[in-house]
């Protein structure tokens, strides 16, 4: 059969029992960049709701039990990452189906379809591509050399993970371009490159070749005015630390936006490990940008997804005032302020020979 | 056939072309530790010569031509690390040479002896071993839990790559044995893993789960009263930071052992990549430790093998005097000053309930 282009496919997205922001992220994400091709939520447990019902994004798109309800559909993407990251056995009814149905499945888990026998065979019975996104060859070591100071690298961190350092990160994207800016996405995680269509999963590449994979993609992108790097996790993380060191020292960002969810006390899933405060975590950044890039943080992008909205404004303004940087929440309050304190430091850049500077 | 006990093989190691000390960093470290069980160094480029003086270590060990010449051997170990990992054309003949006389291989390259057809094929039909040291299948996150306080923890860490931060490991290791303390070397490398026999070969490991498969060594040896982790590159390293940040805060140390080698001026293989001073180096170890362990930089190790004696002698006076720290070149000082700051160090742990105390 005749697959669309990526961005005409009518995608089914699969949230079986965790139809919730945190677990499903990357279904959250998916609904708000990609909404207008989603054509339903396949959870048997929320059947008849919406996707903003279950969500707070994606409107009026259905929540369906089973695939046959879903209406014609290209793609079933797997919006939910369980426990360690594997297939729960209870998935693979609805995967064979949207096989025999012929639909791409695409997967950010750390279990390969491509790797599981019987999706494989089912897959080349029916000619339907299996799309692993968190697959890659990446062997290149770090080189730092041919990086083009006349390119901003803006790199979103984080206080922890899930925090919303990719909605940050396009979202200011989104904010310079409508600006006029010429600013890319570079996306580093599964989510991110399921929307933008390319993009380094490097949290599954070899240790060794993290840096350098990083780097590769600022290469690649620097023809840009701006490219804006989605971060992972934190360098204070317990678990996840190697991701976002690779990641800082790979790309030499100029500046930094922090990025964390206001209320929330300790590491996700680590009840035991408390938070380090956002002083503490610019500190650690800065501190490790002096041994690439010498970037800064220059604004604070809050998460205030549980606040009220009079909490949020007040937590807002107590951050202006503690930290002495601009911050918003970019969902909430928009990003022209995020996106005001990147032009600022693009100001600072050296002028291009060929254009004419951007200053 | 039957292959002796790893104790007990006979070795070739295999240095062709690149018999130094640094590219044949594997081949020098296993003539220092396995020196008796090495039956001769294949480097047709040297044969004639002994490893003594190609290596200045393994003393009247033959280095021969052909492997014919070499005697009777149970096992060839790829000794040196070309560029890329990758196995040259070159070793091909040489390879299947060892195989067809039943040699088991040991490898430590990125490159798997048992991903390549041809080998494979060679090593079933004449019932021999492909090891790949670097394979590993490390899947665990960091869970911070479980991590016995009365085991102390010492990392090795460094300036750059290749100063000797194993020989240190070991070193200190051999000197606390020798002192009646219960220590064990904890291997993250592949010429570590090939000495130890255990061990995890770090940065080879998917980088989301390299705190965890640190994390997992150090619970597997803590009923130990000291674990000596071999460390990485550092976290300085633009190229390794994130192998090396994963380690740091997997293994959450109790003290750092510092590791660099006098004469060394920029990171090895980028000449444009000036080396941070010695005090930058602590003073990133001990921010980043602080998210996990709070250890401090507690001693210096010297790699002094670039200097004259007298030269090596100012050397550690410098040291001892700008970073006022015990120091000394374990190699030709011995170990007593570095094992002294370590002992030190466990006399302020908490006592273990079940056996006195170890202070």
């Amino acid at each position: 059969m005749t697959v669309p282009p990526a961005d005409r496919r009518r995608i089914v997205l699969l949230t079986e029992g965790h139809s919730e922001p945190v677990a499903g992220k990357t279904a959250s994400c998916i609904l708000r960049y990609c909404g207008d091709r989603v054509v339903a939520l396949l959870d048997s447990t929320q059947a008849g709701r919406t996707a903003g019902d279950v969500f707070g994004v994606g409107g009026g798109i259905p929540v369906v039990g089973r695939l046959a309800d879903a209406g014609a559909a290209d793609e079933l993407v797997i919006g939910i990452a369980p426990q360690g990251g594997r297939i729960p056995p209870s998935w693979r009814p609805v995967l064979c189906e949207a096989i025999d149905r012929g639909m791409r499945i695409v997967s950010g888990l750390h279990d390969f379809l491509g790797d599981d026998p019987e999706l494989v065979a089912a897959a080349a019975a029916r000619g339907v591509e299996l799309r692993d996104v968190r697959r890659n060859d990446e062997r290149e070591v770090s080189h730092r050399q041919g990086l083009r100071e006349d390119c901003l690298r803006i790199l979103t961190i984080g206080q922890d993970c899930s925090v919303g350092k990719m909605v940050a990160a396009v979202e200011i994207v989104r904010g310079l371009a409508r600006r006029g800016v010429d600013a890319k996405f570079v996306a580093t995680g599964q989510t991110g490159i399921m929307i933008e269509g390319d993009g380094c999963p490097i949290d599954r590449v070899i240790s060794d070749f993290v840096n350098g994979a990083v780097e590769k993609q600022v290469l690649a992108h620097q023809h840009r005015d701006v490219l804006v790097v989605e971060g992972q996790a934190s360098i204070t993380h317990p678990r996840y630390s190697a991701v976002s060191t690779g990641l800082l020292h790979g790309c030499m960002p100029h500046g930094m936006i922090l990025v964390y969810e206001a209320g929330r006390t300790h590491h996700m899933g680590m009840p035991h490990c408390p938070l380090p405060s956002l002083e503490r975590v610019i500190a650690a950044y800065e501190h490790l940008a002096e041994f690439g890039g010498g970037g800064r943080v220059i604004a604070v992008a809050i998460n205030s997804r549980l606040l009220t909205s009079a909490a949020a404004a007040a937590e807002r303004d107590r951050v202006r005032r503690t930290l002495g940087l601009p911050a918003a929440d970019p969902v909430r309050d928009g990003c022209d302020e995020l996106v005001a304190a990147v032009e600022s430091l693009r100001g600072v850049l050296p002028s291009p020979a060929a254009d004419g500077g951007s200053a």
